[in-house]
């Protein structure tokens, strides 16, 4: 079972380490972190560096693909060798998966045309761009293709997708493991639940 | 506003990069990743690393420092000069948090004696032996020490603090910038509502 993860500049740290902490207990499981070259690389913040193990030219296969968003995902898309080889690793896998705006990626290699998707909140329209339907579900399974919204949500895209793999109980032991029995202190996780003071806020940043 | 985060081998990867993905996004904001030597460090499964910046010897002071579980804490409760360099930071602090087992390191380091305090549900026991008193509540504040459950439990305790330093606005949006809308496909993610097989599952690969 191995489980290819792609690092580009400006990724978000989130949307990788979510997915792994659930998806690296699966049994008999590698996870080989994949880049134009091997070692580090700053994730969009700027503060935060994960490394790579592996090149892009030296993978290609994987039983799962996932993979993240984050600014540099929203670049990415014009960036011919990561998405020429995120459709060729496709083309090998079990589980092609993304996080965030890791979905816009997926939509440039041509991999949603007609699918219902989803991605980060943001990204809807650009999404949709690709031929996608995009759906607010936290969640999605088009075939073999498995999308997740917005950064948090690939935690949730993991446990469905170990669920998948290893089955229900194996699924909930991860759940357990990392004590996901989420209590966020406020209920705006979500676009439709967001006071218009915190969009507003977020906005002012841009 | 800075935030301390010490890496050191076995570190649990979502307990820092949970709360990471939160905190960094307070106004004004640096995050330095800290470890005996600047370099990458390897978590726990042992497939991902995160680049320190700084060298423990190079930092004695931050505004919020955030101890990560995994097992190299338990390992690192005897580590002297990792346990030292804890308590000379907290001094500093505005802000003392651990995730998960890094409790375990506060405990070493002497500062959870007759405080309640929450860890990973696995090490309840161990977090007493310090003299702290166990909680399953997923956040706990005493004073300025804020600790959090297992791995995952570090994303609400990082918006429990975003809003007491930058307040609930800011805490929302960033809730909201992060999708925060959990919907985990089960209801396993604590000890008490998991299911026996999951436990049984857990046990099994231990």
């Amino acid at each position: 079972m191995r489980i290819v993860i792609p690092l580009f500049p400006g990724f978000t740290a989130l949307d990788v380490v979510g997915p792994y902490e659930v998806l690296r207990m699966l049994p008999g499981v590698e996870v080989v972190f994949a880049a134009t070259a091997p070692g580090p690389v700053r994730d969009g913040a700027g503060f935060a560096a994960l490394t790579a193990g592996a090149a892009f030219a030296d993978v290609e296969s994987a039983d799962v693909l996932l993979v993240p968003g984050g600014p540099g995902a929203r670049r990415g898309v014009a960036d011919e060798d990561l998405v020429g080889w995120i459709r060729r690793v496709h083309a090998s896998t079990t589980w092609t998966t993304s996080v965030c705006t890791g979905a816009l990626l997926l939509g440039a290699a041509g991999l949603l045309a007609g699918l219902t998707a989803t991605t980060h909140w943001g990204a809807a329209e650009l999404l949709e761009s690709y031929g996608a339907v995009y759906t607010e579900r936290r969640v999605v399974t088009e075939g073999k293709i498995v999308t997740a919204a917005g950064v948090s949500a690939g935690i949730d895209m993991a446990l469905t997708l170990a669920a998948a793999i290893a089955g229900p109980t194996a699924a909930q032991a991860f759940q357990l493991a990392v004590e996901y029995d989420p209590r966020p202190p406020f209920d705006a996780g979500s676009y439709a639940k967001a006071p218009q003071e915190a969009k507003d806020y977020l906005a002012a940043r841009r």
